[in-house]
């Protein structure tokens, strides 16, 4: 923690709240950001049970009108969903390291680079997930369009051949160093895991950067975080 | 300016590209975030044809791997492109007004708002215009799903209900300050005009708050940016 961090800021990063389902893909997003951060320690987390469709009922739309996991509650009970959203919040909590950047230009290409592999991996394969298969089954999945979710499935195979080029130029996917970039990529090929969708052996580099990512204890160890006891 | 900053900032400023379309509503995103942080005088633009495709051509495809306007080209000759991203790196070259935020929970706010803007109004609007009208002509909609579009323009015509919802509550779309968030549903509703898609009359807070942002020059004056010889 930082030395100039008040009492008060103390007290806000006890309090919070996490709301998600273990095994998915984007509270994986949160989970290793947490994690990266070292902040598992302030967060409780409850289990909103995505195969009952509990994301899609009253109480938890009232926490998030887009009804999507993870969603984070904060210590004024303000919650803040999407992502990319509570990655920032966690990010300019507390000191290094960054996840989303210093300088403007690091800014920019984390930023560019996470939406990148949303709109051409992770969300291409959530989409693939929810209207191509039986996804969370009959009474979730209550409107499907297969023909757009076989498309967006071919679309993030072509993501995986584009994100394996930039992983030939350069260790991380923003760049030089490990950020939140990363992480939606992770996400991303977690997901392909789940639907079956495996990296084409010819992404080298993809394959190589994603042994590399599976050892990190915040990729490692995010399903298991929430029963882990909290410090 | 801010009296810290360095040379070289002012030579980096300088040299920005802009690649739009001017009258575009996702162009207009960095159009009116320019001018908030009173840095048009910095850029210049370049006009990348819609209607011809060209954004869908290699010589666009080498800057954006998505092929989608607009585009930000700094002086090192790195190309940002996906308005959030284009928008957080001009937000940090200089100072106030912010539009991302200072603090954690201004930023987790921000960023939720204005994501929830692009889910449930801006990008819905866009999947309706490219997949269930003509979109910009058969030359460049080589593929649409009329079905995924209509299902989108109807969330988008909720996602008006919404943000009525949040405007009957406070000023700007994610709290006191206008920010990030309210661009991003201006240039949804900007959207909504060119597909003649109105917001619905009982949503009053929301046309009283969208006439207010009509006002603003950056608003108003954004097409005629271009234009405008740089000072």
């Amino acid at each position: 923690m930082d030395a100039d961090m008040t009492e008060r800021d103390v007290t806000e990063l006890a309090k919070m709240t996490i709301y998600d389902w273990p095994t998915g893909p984007y509270p994986a997003r949160v989970r290793i950001a947490l994690a990266e951060k070292n902040l598992r320690s302030r967060v409780s987390f409850v289990t909103v049970d995505l195969y009952k469709g509990e994301h899609k009922q009253a109480a938890h739309l009232a926490r998030h009108y887009s009804g999507t996991l993870p969603v984070l509650e904060i210590d004024d009970g303000t919650f803040i969903g999407e992502c990319t959203a509570i990655t920032e919040y966690l990010d300019s909590l507390d000191g290094p390291p960054t996840l989303t950047g210093t300088t403007p230009r690091e800014k920019g290409m984390i930023h560019m680079m996470s939406k990148r592999a949303e709109l051409e991996l992770l969300d291409a394969i959530s989409t693939y997930f929810h209207h191509a298969t039986p996804g969370l089954g009959p009474d979730v999945e209550i409107y499907q369009n297969a023909e757009w979710g076989f498309r967006q499935r071919d679309k993030a195979l072509k993501g995986m051949h584009y994100f394996d080029g930039i992983l030939r130029k350069q260790p991380f996917v923003a760049g030089e160093f490990f950020s939140m970039a990363d992480i939606t990529v992770i996400a991303g090929l977690i997901f392909a895991g789940l639907v079956e969708l495996p990296i084409p052996a010819e992404c080298d580099a993809l394959h190589t950067w994603y042994a590399g990512m599976q050892q990190r204890p915040s990729v490692k160890n995010r399903v298991a975080m929430s029963e882990m006891v909290a410090a």
